[in-house]
């Protein structure tokens, strides 16, 4: 399984191997893949090689689920892939093309739910807005243009983007790193910016909407996603500006009743206390270090997935919109147009 | 004139010699010598450096003055000696033993003001506190043991402390680098944070106040501090969780009418877009890279200065203070125990 090794980005284009299931949960746990669609995608595959190897595919799935407990795709992915095995006769080569078949579905899925996420969410962006988004969501974690990041896109080849602020994302930089990157090639007007710098942006009256990704959304409406989206939805609150969440169903977990019931992902303290494994903190600092933080349904003023617009989100909402996904149907949301402001 | 140069630590402790006001004015700029209590002692002794140089005392304390504009500490200390050196006769001795004595006052004074808001700071300060600061405040930056970290110290001593969440502080990282390292130095329970993580501590309930510096305190109580501390305000306010400013009242500057009167100093885009001198961002990448940021005095729990505890922040108040200050006469505030929750 052949993976672009994220960890390298912008200045390295690395190609990662992952010869086996070890491989794939180091790859997963290092970041190399990541972000939340991919995330789904990489778990199917993952599910093929295990299939293709010949290894016991239940040790495989779980192994690969709990490389990172908070991302519920991930989980999502394995699953989708287990059950296709799990329909076979017993006939490897079966199994291998179903589990395959499986992965590649999600892969045209996840692009057809990205441009769907786009088009719903280009209606809530203004003329001339300024974006402020935080970690990465685009091409490079998704089978299209991303979750986020295909709004943003969206809203920029509409002639509606005046600016993009793209908060570096600490520890890991996914913001500096990655939607840098996406940004300057897609010819978007941006700038990064400390995570702390966000706040004076909002207190200038410099930011017109909210755009993240989400790792994990409960049953509730609660939205896991990278560590530093809940500041950025308090202060969309205390400032009357948007804050929207673009994420697939599949991000929608309903197993997971509420914000609390999320178990958040705890990193390696040396994320914190390193740059580029350069120890700037004493040695043996302690560091507070969770991977997300988990935004309450009443500070985000929409959801958009590929069906559409979900404002306000909340538990019943969500439930008919988990319905029209599991069932293939069109689903129709309360349409009232969401306002921050 | 010999400086600790603290852009090295925690891992180097190096000398720097300031030969003339350039080499000054760099140290300062680059933050080699920072933390707005040193810079009003720097900017004294810089004035005496002009002095026995023999240089025009006018041009150089225009130099120091502006090499970092929202720091009010540096230029009234630049004025405080330049007020003593145009008292003498033209004797370029007499005019040097001035300026050394107006240094060596402001250094003790500042000792005398950390104390004296340690103790009146205490005040404010619960039992097994979760106290969340920001950026570098304490012994590094001060003739005494700081503003904001001489309270956390006294809290420590005190048994008052249940733990110290330190915001990394990005773009330089002084609460990683330095505030780390006066936390292990005086044995304070502590555990570094990116700063976006500071919001599912709020979220979690594990803060019980927020201590901070100023970098100039404008006559209505708006509140220049390092960048991401007016999030921190605003989370704190959100969560209904005490935010309280120490700074002497020589970082209150009556001249400057309110918030939207402060410049904000604009700091080299490669602060955010490289680490350790090493490109993270793809090539000219644009940054958003303000120094400060203003909380506006509504969120300012209370004022902490070397006279007292002023609740609420307001510009009666605060020009109350300086009065006092000014002449030297006792200070006595409405005293009401300010309470966040």
């Amino acid at each position: 399984m052949v993976l672009l090794d994220q960890t390298g980005l912008p200045a390295v284009e690395r190609s990662l191997v992952c010869r086996d299931i070890p491989e794939l949960v180091d790859a997963i746990r290092r970041l190399a893949v990541r972000g939340a669609p991919l995330l789904g995608i990489a778990g199917a595959y993952g599910v093929a090689l295990a299939v293709a190897r010949g290894d016991d595919i239940e040790a495989a799935a779980t192994a690969l689920r709990t490389a990172r407990p908070t991302a519920v795709n991930l989980g999502w992915g394995v699953e989708q892939a287990c059950r296709a095995v799990a329909g076979t006769d017993g006939d490897p080569a079966d199994a291998l093309d179903r589990a395959l078949a499986v992965a590649r579905d999600i892969e045209r899925a996840d692009a057809a739910a990205s441009t769907a996420m786009a088009c719903h969410g280009l209606s809530l962006v203004p003329t001339r807005a300024r974006i402020l988004t935080h970690c990465n969501t685009g091409r490079l974690v998704s089978g299209g243009a991303g979750t986020a990041w295909a709004v943003v896109v969206a809203a920029h080849r509409a002639g509606r983007l005046d600016r993009l602020w793209v908060d570096e994302t600490r520890p890991l930089l996914q913001g500096a790193r990655l939607t840098a990157y996406e940004a300057a090639a897609e010819g978007i007007p941006f700038a990064v910016l400390a995570d702390g710098a966000a706040g004076s942006l909002f207190a200038t009256g410099r930011v017109d909407l909210v755009i993240i990704g989400a790792d994990r959304i409960a049953a509730d409406g609660s939205v896991a996603n990278k560590i530093g989206s809940y500041p950025l939805a308090v202060l969309a609150r205390h400032h009357g500006v948007p804050f929207v969440v673009v994420a697939p169903t599949s991000t929608i977990d309903p197993d997971t009743p509420d914000g609390s019931a999320i178990s958040v992902e705890q990193r390696d303290p040396g994320e914190v206390t390193q740059l580029l494994g350069v120890p700037v903190a004493p040695p043996g600092t302690p560091a507070y270090n969770p991977a997300f933080d988990v935004t309450p349904p009443e500070l985000v003023t929409a959801l958009v997935t590929e069906l559409g617009v979900l404002h306000p989100v909340d538990r019943g909402g969500l439930a008919d919109m988990i319905v029209s996904a599991t069932h293939g149907e069109p689903w129709r949301a309360t349409m009232t147009a969401p306002s921050g402001r």
